[in-house]
């Protein structure tokens, strides 16, 4: 039986030496290292940087190889939702049970901080590339910062927050809000897993299958985020149950009530599942992930 | 004599269809594309990537190669214009004589828009890497990325920014006013004309001597901005002057009066003229652009 819990444990604790590590050499001491850490150690799960790591080793590659990108993700995560706590996007005052960016420092510093741990993912990126010494391994890290970069931008996830805070109080049906979680997490989810993919020397048939186990966790993860806003305990999330229906946001819930969204969100693990059948046991992390994510608490 | 306008002209010809078939490539056609297009096509000099492509040039490079990286600086400079110019920022309502993009649009696009301009930067800078065929030449974009991220970082104009907003209303000495410049206006200028030398293939030499001239120019820049912002005429400006003041910004000729402001910023000048004595003919275009940085009228 595959202990889930030890394996994310073991997992954040090389994420977060590495994230710390980095803030650490980046840092002038002043405000804007103290915010970037703020939020990158506010105790997130991890999920994207463990599925980069997890893909890595399900296609026989070393996912020690695969941690500085993963790190990477999890700075462009990490500068979405202080972004997207901003009074001017989603006004939200708490995020994993602390004072958002901006209410914990202020609008200036939050943005700024922000934008600080965006760029020190494409720096993070560009110097793992240049610790290689042969030039096509290079061009497999410059492959890879263009796969993030587009699934971080305005063909992917900026592009679906653009679409999410302009529906607010608009209704939508089912393809226009599975496009928007698309664009808004599954890209970056998906692209988590192809980076760990492409690291590990997965083949095209690999990277084939992961896409669909990709793109179907990353709807998913959405869906069971819909569902925890409705039924969560907000002393275990550490954030506000309840504030989507406040927003009018527009969630699965909302669209096809809570029984069929959790019906919904089973067929996505399901097909996720299905994709990697062929894997064998060492893609038992990625399957464990799977069920985890609509059985997760927060 | 060299002929600065129709240099420059010329370039910014090359540079704004770049720009603009960039953005046509990324764009769904949606507001985000809109917003990324009004700010980026908003008739800036385009100093950067001009300074990026002549400084390849006056090391013996085809400036055609640089235009990709010096496109990418240009995005990641509009973005820090778009989000300085935000409510919880800068504040300001004018900008190259159009509304500030918060002001066109709202807030939320304008930010989301900057955070979208500083991704396609790098993705711009991956892609024109991976059109290389050789792997070595590969590393040499990395090397790009990874010096570009710094410069726009924390470690660079970030903080610049940070310390500039923390600043307002408070008295600095020289050395301090001067450490704001040299990263939030200083570090992505000398960047420029350092990836310029880069990818013209120049020499150590030829780096360190250019290096000189970026942090010369960089600075004089900055020093014109602030007498320009006392002095220019707002409508050739296409913004407010006199805002700097009313801010209780520390500038140059707050700090040590104008006629000084306007003897240091020459004398920066010289210092950067001088650097670049042994380049003969093809450096004239930076010497040009030297000169016309203090004697600009926007």
């Amino acid at each position: 039986m595959f202990d889930l819990k030890s394996y994310l444990a073991a997992k954040q604790i090389l994420i977060n030496n590495f994230l710390q590590e980095t803030i650490k050499k980046t840092a002038n001491s002043g405000r804007i290292s103290e915010a970037m850490e703020y939020s990158l150690m506010a105790g997130g799960k991890r999920i994207r940087p463990v599925l980069c790591m997890a893909a890595c080793e399900a296609v026989n590659g070393k996912y020690q190889y695969a941690l500085p990108a993963a790190c990477a993700i999890e700075m462009v995560h990490t500068y979405s939702l202080i972004h997207d706590d901003l009074p001017a996007m989603d006004d939200d005052i708490l995020r994993r049970g602390k004072e958002t960016s901006h209410v914990k420092y202020d609008e200036a510093t939050a943005i700024l901080a922000g934008d600080a741990l965006l760029t020190l993912a494409f720096k993070t990126l560009s110097m793992a590339g240049l610790s290689e010494t042969d030039g096509n391994t290079a061009l497999k890290w410059l492959n890879i910062i263009c796969f993030i970069s587009r699934a971080a931008g305005s063909e992917g996830m900026i592009e679906g927050q653009m679409r999410d805070v302009a529906s607010e109080k608009t209704i939508l049906d089912f393809d226009q809000l599975e496009q928007i979680h698309q664009l808004k997490t599954g890209a970056l989810i998906k692209a988590s897993v192809l980076t760990g993919v492409i690291l590990g020397k997965g083949t095209d048939e690999h990277l084939q299958q992961l896409k669909i186990y990709g793109e179907n966790i990353g709807l998913a993860f959405q869906v069971a985020d819909d569902i925890l806003n409705v039924e969560g305990d907000p002393i275990v999330m550490g954030k506000s149950a309840g504030t989507d229906t406040a927003h009018g946001k527009n969630t699965y819930p909302s669209l096809m009530g809570l029984a069929e969204s959790k019906k919904f969100a089973n067929k996505l693990i399901a097909r996720a599942m299905n994709s990697i059948n062929s894997f064998g046991t060492r893609a038992d992390p990625l399957r464990a992930i799977a069920s985890y994510i609509i059985k997760r608490k927060q």
